[in-house]
């Protein structure tokens, strides 16, 4: 009777598990080592279809495909969830080409116009370049900027162990840096690569225009490309780049989420959602952002029709599109739940790379993320994943968070992920197959134990 | 009074450290981080020299190379440590043709012979393939195999997630295969690749000959050939092959261990040495194998330098020579260590590549090795390393070990390692910079520890 109390004690207190899974888990894994389809898929997304920009072609392609190869699988239901994307263009090859140089003379640049971007138009923007490093010296010049090319500097912390971290903490002069700028009659901004690596690459990325600002051209050069740029700014104050993109918004086009579904056995309204975003952007073959998210989530459900486990709550892998520059397909999914009454118990994103997976984040009530680290510490040691306790999610899966979903966010390394991130260098070749299996196995191994015992 | 005595208690059982070096650690990551000489370094071993086989003028170049960059960092001493190392020429490009499959007719593959093989010379051989999986099998055949060319194929377990346990499963059919087939009379070995990956890359390595045992050459072939041959030889079992090889050993050559050194303040008579192997297959550029934990080492006693900080003991960067096809280096470092008394209280290897940090492995007593695991998680776990449990050490070290000296080994990622191990693709391109820098700082940071505390 005493010995009956304790293991009930036990029980309670989450020391002793209830049901053991690390066989299933094993089972998981070595369907995945063994038979995945991941590495084929995005084999076929990127190489076949290609970048997928929202509402561009090669995006219809890759919902046709998604949802055709959902449909092969034989899941129960696969459906497209309408969703009006912006259409964004890049048009002619941008140019920046510095022109009156003491050093070099004229120089041409290699830039990536920013996602979301005006163009200048064929005519071009000429002007005198200020470099700033912050938001609070913009506004210290503020009308000192008036006619000029802002030349947004500030560098990625190279500290920071989490290259997300470093990341973060540059991209606000990508995001909004246009529209601060323009707020003093700026004519275009130029902006630093918001990336930790030192090389010759320029990364694409969104920008988003502030209401009732006038909206300005805005393209970005190389980290290297910068560091020369803000070398000739020192000895020269009237350095003029000529500056031309041909980039700007096309209106509106429909597209789609594509989602496929195993109906739960137990508790057929209880819905669990996994995948990544089928968009990217129109530079590379968006490999690692985020088509390994896609396939990977594809993954967990074929996983298990694969070994024959009838999940107890509704499964469903999500296609999201439009993360990259409006999260239509983020915030439609939501809607689309809201409305049909599909309570979301939890959702799991992946979008930070085909990367060895280190973890998994969260974001929900403490008793959930506690639930989270006892099964990374309980199943997930042996598959060297140790990081289950930093808080995050995703950016398609947030607006899910007001519905009482729990949050949950698949954790690669981070540290070669902004070598490739919005770059013509995202493409398959530099995903590794066992790296994007082991993080579909991870992926498919959490969202069973999700599905067994709730949270 | 009691408190007193409970701080000393908790001293002693070490749950409060006797001193903190966060802040050390910090630095160490921070100059690394931001100031690390790996990456270029790396790249001029690999594509201003390139590979490195033991006895090729390229190792030379090496030795020339890394001893004049240490000299040039001002290490207290640098010296050159002869050694023998054996000089073994591929020659000519391998040919491997089978001559009568009734599916395909002739079809040439593309093999590569291993290491230390020797050649079938100009005429080549011809003959009957035989496929086994196992000895056991060899020894089952046995005269069966008498004039044959032994097919080995053992797959390499991809289930196994630690990809070190996948190859070791594998890796003892290339190595002692031909002597196992040769006892038979067999005329040649062909070997499956020694790699989780499935591509159509060829692995070389080393093989050994058993004494009194006919010499036979042998060859690999990829992962995706090999599974073709053993297509092919399912419906037919009279399925010759002609294979040549132009390789063979060319006696013995003098070549050197590159050793730089940092004289200790307060206990110089211990040692403490840390590095990885300078020589390298004569395919691709020795990048990761093991370009990486030769600049590693040298930065570590750079770090050192820059930080002024000023060992305790002893410390040496070890470029050792000739670990992939004889291991002399590691074994005349230990003979020069034991014959001019030199303690060595630690030895670090870096040889998994130059992934991103994960861990270290070690070999010692287990107070030593709990050491190890105390210091792991009181200083590394912001960094992300959470291994430290695991036993190892390193091929070059290991000669150490009668001496008493504790073995550490760097170990990083294993997940990509067999993509490019001892092939044409381990070159600099397939180095990631963060990823380098990294396993350096870590590196750093344990010797820094070791230094400090002693072991």
């Amino acid at each position: 009777m005493k010995s009956k109390l304790i293991i009930l004690l036990l029980i309670m207190s989450g020391v002793v598990m209830a049901q053991d899974h690390s066989e299933a888990i094993q089972k998981i894994y070595q369907e995945q080592l063994n038979n995945s389809h991941a590495y084929e898929n995005l084999r076929y997304l990127t190489k076949e279809i290609g970048n997928r920009l929202s509402g561009s072609p090669r995006a219809a392609a890759a919902v046709e495909y998604t949802r055709q190869l959902m449909e092969g699988y034989g899941f129960d239901t696969v459906f497209l969830q309408p969703v009006m994307v912006p259409h964004w263009v890049r048009g002619k090859k941008e140019i920046a080409r510095i022109i009156n140089s003491d050093k070099l003379g004229t120089y041409a640049l290699n830039p990536i116009a920013l996602g979301n971007s005006v163009g200048t138009g064929p005519g071009g923007v000429v002007a005198e370049v200020v470099e700033v490093t912050s938001m609070q010296q913009v506004e210290n010049l503020g009308e000192a900027l008036k006619g000029k090319i802002v030349f947004f500097n500030l560098k990625a912390d190279l500290n920071l162990v989490n290259s997300f971290r470093a990341y973060g903490g540059t991209v606000i002069q990508r995001v909004w840096g246009a529209s601060e700028a323009a707020k003093y009659g700026a004519r275009a901004v130029i902006v630093r690569s918001a990336t930790n690596f030192q090389d010759d690459i320029p990364h694409t990325g969104t920008l988003r225009y502030k209401p009732n600002i006038a909206q300005i051209p805005a393209a970005a050069i190389s980290t290297n490309e910068a560091d020369m740029l803000s070398g000739l700014l020192q000895g020269q104050d009237d350095l003029k780049i000529y500056l031309e993109t041909n980039c700007g918004m096309q209106g509106e086009k429909l597209s789609y989420n594509v989602v496929g579904q195993l109906n739960g056995s137990e508790f057929p309204d209880e819905y669990i959602a996994v995948g990544g975003h089928l968009d990217s952007w129109d530079v590379g073959e968006g490999a690692h952002d985020d088509g390994a998210g896609c396939v990977q989530g594809i993954e967990v459900l074929r996983t298990f029709k694969a070994l024959g486990i009838q999940p107890k709550r509704t499964l469903r892998a999500v296609m999201w599109m439009n993360e990259e520059n409006g999260g239509a397909g983020g915030r439609g999914y939501a809607n689309y739940v809201e409305e049909h009454g599909e309570k979301h118990i939890a959702a799991m994103e992946s979008d930070r790379g085909g990367f060895v997976p280190r973890g998994f984040t969260s974001t929900g009530t403490d008793k959930q993320q506690k639930q989270l680290q006892k099964w990374g510490k309980a199943y997930f040691t042996p598959y060297e994943l140790h990081s289950f306790d930093q808080p995050g999610g995703g950016a398609d899966i947030g607006p899910l968070a007001p519905q009482g979903t729990f949050l949950i966010g698949l954790l690669p390394d981070s540290q070669r992920y902004f070598k490739y991130h919005h770059t013509a260098e995202d493409v398959f070749e530099n995903v590794n197959q066992r790296e994007l299996v082991l993080g579909a196995a991870a992926m498919t191994a959490m969202i069973y134990l999700v599905d067994q015992e709730g949270i």
